[in-house]
């Protein structure tokens, strides 16, 4: 975990054959992309479709549409009867959407800011996670080199609101404020780019204190 | 609960005739609108303005100006001696100010999101409600048909920060970004619209994992 | 406490003589500036600088580049060994790049919105302060004459998030939104300005009203 990136350009129909391999229903939400009402895959009571309760060792098929403005970084998710919990041990994974022919960055890294667990008040004890790991060394390793074009896609997806820091670098966001700093919530997520100037052993990690000690923080590599 | 709309355009003026049937002090704070210092509801200490400590069956006429360069979605909430108490019982409500003469959408709805009694740290057992109520079936359903003008205002009133999530749905942002989600803070508000393409039984949530199983959902039906 | 303002314009290299005279090691790591590897002053295990790790007595001198592409308000804190502690403890301060040449505003404010120690629900007891005080009066009281030009420099810089309100007023976004409420993170900063048209004693407070509650609060005047 995370699931694996699903990744689509404008105009692309995304089908997903879906086995739950669980011992217990599940199912896949995506974000930011086109879906009809039965392939939103969430569980709805006495109005729930096949799609929203994937039984164990079932299939289904999930058909989306990555039509015209549906552009982005996104996540999907479990949000079957079990939600919350099987998003909390890891059934969740980046969708992004590109434009049509879109040269693609030089590098690029999907980063999943979370909590195992459904912690409610974040106490000390919680590791606070990037990809399923905590702490500089366990979590992704990002590597670039001077004068490469590289993208990052963040997305939080526990209870919590996090920042994403990057030191040595800044980026332009799409008002044209200059940051470094960045608030996300559970399920948002934002892509930024930047050409890579600053070489050296770099930070990122989330500003919350808390949540930077106990282990969301990771290495960027610039050679 | 929540307290009545109040729809205003650029250019009016709003005379609230606020009458005090609490057994306690109250008053009203909008945001957002213009209004001279003894019109702002605020309890002050030494500094108070009556309007900022109306007595139990008393009355205060608050006089307030939609000047241009306040267009928006905006609340009004208790602002007195009791705060944040009057606030956290259901003092509050929206408060719209629309450009002159703008048309208006064929449908629109105004949510808050909120918690009773003032809560620290959302324990379990608190409801995360929207316009009072907990769980799908209370909250508001709303409703659209495929094909109209649909606008959604949406604040938030409690100590918590919250996401929108609308399922099927997204909606571009001023600065032109693409979402399905967005996050709000305590007395924020904001407004999208959209033109309704999708017809389902869609739900509609704060997408912390917590506040949506602790109540913070809704149906948006659309035929 | 906070430290002292770092007011730089684009073009200029800002050199900062740091002695440590606390009893631990100490850091200052910007955010905004452009700085190289070795001059973010944080702490990496066996990777650190001499400037991640400055010893009680010793110096370092930082330089850093206020280059093209870096104006903004930031802030400045401990990155050292010790993270998050000093910076719980008060050491942090404004960093603030502007245009060169820009004209200065009649009136501005630096405020920082943290709490002492390293609380991690905020339970009640805790001081929510703005420049290591709480409560309007002890906190700073802000004065401005209308027809000046104010600008307001916030930033957070704890555990938690916040949102900046002020009474009578309302500003407008780099994205075109105007609001009078605005949702900050830890370590993530922003400004506004405004051209002052409303006379009275008027709040400024995080709308987070348990915040606001425990201190989180200030006097605007305006005359």
């Amino acid at each position: 975990m995370p699931g694996p990136l699903i990744d689509a350009e404008v105009g692309d129909t995304v089908v997903v054959h879906f086995r739950n391999k669980l011992q217990a229903p599940a199912t896949m939400h995506p974000h930011g992309i086109f879906y009809a009402n039965e392939m939103d895959g969430a569980y709805k009571g006495k109005w729930t479709d096949p799609g929203g309760f994937v039984q164990r060792n079932r299939t289904f098929t999930y058909v989306w549409e990555a039509r015209e403005g549906t552009e982005g970084t996104w996540l999907y998710h479990d949000h079957g009867p079990m939600d919350p919990l099987p998003t909390f041990k890891g059934l969740f994974g980046p969708l992004v959407i590109r434009e049509r022919g879109e040269a693609r960055p030089d590098n690029e890294f999907f980063l999943a800011f979370h909590t195992f667990d459904p912690p409610i008040t974040g106490l000390r004890g919680t590791y606070f996670c990037v990809n399923g790991k905590a702490y500089a060394g366990n979590t992704p390793t990002l590597e670039a080199k001077v004068g490469q074009r590289v993208a990052f896609h963040v997305y939080g997806v526990d209870n919590f609101f996090h920042t994403f820091h990057l030191h040595g670098h800044r980026w332009t966001e799409p008002d044209g404020r200059i940051v470094d700093n960045k608030t996300f919530g559970p399920a948002e997520s934002f892509r930024f780019e930047l050409v890579e100037d600053n070489p050296g052993r770099w930070f990122y990690h989330c500003h919350v204190f808390q949540h930077l000690h106990q282990g969301m923080n990771g290495w960027y590599l610039v050679s």
